[in-house]
């Protein structure tokens, strides 16, 4: 064994104590699976290793046949029930129920789906929805007034802003005039902040990443010491993703336009996240035989026999990948979903802790 | 090429592009070499690849002569000499000087030396330091008053607190009364924000990562697109120096104690950053024959031969790396004293833009 024997068996003793604390936190009948940030924290206790000897990697052998295909709009759906059960638990102890305004500026068709989906999911759970819809030549003062209204309204507990803006607004002076507890997206820096920093935690975790590492914890995936590549580093999916698979233990690397070999150092992961928003980027290659596949991709393709004209189309290659991967999602059906999902949860949460109810 | 050499022509425009933009920055006089954040920032554009090939590598011949030993030291002072210059000129124009404020709890020996370094270096620059020293067993109000005082203090552009703090202070409170505007060790959590977010820039990078990439920066070391491995995921080095890898183009993995395999992980690396504080930790055949090694642990250990009764060792087995890489820093001797020199810096710029003097 050596000395990095010591390493693993103090590592495997981590690993019991957190799953005992895991069991411990889900037992309480919150609605997420995932525990707080803080509370899966552990001090990082290297010890002090004088020769360097791989440890064998125990490869088990994978089985097509088994590939688990992520149902998100199931999973999303037992989320949503239970929101709206504490919504009318809400209502019938306080006469309240929390509130999302959203802005919405310009006439994305994508944009507008995602708005009328979150609205949608608002009214199904009782959540008071308010949109605010600006043209796309509007002010920005009329955008900040907008936030403005909503940051003081006590009926509001969540404000959000529909990404993204038309060039000409400033998206950081926008998103720094949400009022950091009403910030139910997670754009606002010190969330982000506290979101990178080992022992703190944001008031609000961006609801797509939230989504994912919610996936993964309820599909039984291990995160913990695992190798994780999360495709692509937008501020509000993939820098996110990778902060909250880094604060869930696993070793993440993170893939942009400049990697060089990206395919290599992805077919390398047990966990790859890919919100690169380029459809097909992702062939079957890439994976690792039995890794764990998340596509945020959702990528809008024209298509005239669509309700709306056009389709979602994920990063993967989902054909390919799924005789590769041993769980996968769908686009559209798996991480969208969760998406509204979390949204739900984050604006609930806000307006518990705004009305002190637990 | 196929689509794939597309990617690689449109990457090379843009490091091209980018090389301008650094060179236009610099010759500016300004201190450091480093370009503000945002103004590295690219954005990603993916090309759509509809077949994925590895583009073959280059792999240049290692010349085990040719090892550069990278001397902080001296970088370091001619940093402080060009801090020195303009707080001359900037007590000259204003009659005023930049001031740093330390607030230092307890008695730890290292934590002594930091601060007497950090106090020196003030006086030889001319920048004028008050440091505040606290009982081990002060009152978490001590502290906090201490701060208040000088965060109200107008001669005062720079306020830290040495840590770690003794246990029964709450660290996350503490750092979160320290005056933003005054935070030059970067470690707000907004400050931290700012950082990880693609196209915002903090008031203040922490002091040792921003050494790292300055000293890589100076020594002609390309990040952009190289493999980057940060061992270690601390608040206050191996986080944000991952941030700020990622910010300038790297690929960065962050190694942490839960890593499965982290020799092989690292060893794949063109840049290893390590600051794990576990001596020897990474080992010769951790490193890949060519790679630039930083060494940022300083774990003081016992010796009665020295000044202190202490000596700093790093994580990196020096004699058996230095056989490997082609560029190495010296422990003590390489980042230390970058980290002091960027405190300057950070002190300076502070008072630059409170005293509103360019």
């Amino acid at each position: 064994m050596g000395l990095l024997g010591v390493t693993w068996t103090t590592h495997l003793r981590k690993r019991l104590s957190l799953t005992i604390r895991f069991l411990h936190h889900t037992s309480k009948g919150q609605i997420l699976m995932s525990p707080s940030l803080a509370s899966v924290d552990l001090p990082d206790v290297w010890s002090p290793i004088s020769s360097c000897q791989s440890v064998p990697a125990i490869h088990k052998s994978f089985n097509e046949q088994t590939t688990v295909v992520l149902d998100g709009k199931l999973i999303a759906m037992e989320i949503r029930s239970k929101v709206a059960a504490e919504v009318r638990q809400m209502k019938n102890c306080l006469g309240k129920v929390p509130g999302l305004a959203v802005i919405f500026v310009g006439q994305r068709r994508d944009s507008q789906t995602y708005v009328r989906n979150k609205v949608m999911a608002c009214e199904e759970v009782g959540i008071k929805s308010l949109v605010t819809a600006l043209p796309a030549d509007c002010a920005a003062t009329d955008v900040q007034n907008a936030i403005m209204r909503f940051n003081k309204d006590p009926s509001i507990h969540g404000v959000l802003v529909q990404l993204p803006l038309p060039q000409h607004l400033d998206e950081e002076k926008v998103l720094d005039s949400v009022c950091l507890e009403k910030d139910v997206d997670g754009f606002h820096p010190l969330n982000m902040g506290n979101l990178a920093l080992n022992g703190r935690e944001p008031l609000f975790s961006p609801c797509t990443p939230k989504g994912c590492i919610e996936l993964l914890i309820r599909s039984g995936v291990e995160i913990m010491g695992k190798k994780a590549v999360v495709i692509g580093r937008s501020n509000i999916v993939g820098l996110p993703t990778s902060l909250l698979l880094q604060r869930h233990h696993a070793t993440v690397t993170v893939i942009h336009a400049f990697t060089e070999n990206p395919e290599k150092i992805t077919s390398e992961a047990d966990i790859v996240v890919s919100a690169a928003g380029v459809p097909n980027l992702v062939r079957g290659n890439w994976i690792k035989p039995g890794a764990t596949v998340i596509d945020v991709g959702t990528t809008p393709v024209e298509d005239p026999g669509c309700e709306d004209g056009y389709r979602l189309v994920g990063d993967v290659c989902y054909e390919e990948a799924i005789k590769v991967a041993s769980v996968i999602t769908p686009v559209p059906g798996g991480v969208g979903p969760m998406t509204v999902a979390m949204l739900l949860c984050n604006t609930l949460d806000s307006a518990k802790r705004m009305l002190n109810f637990t």
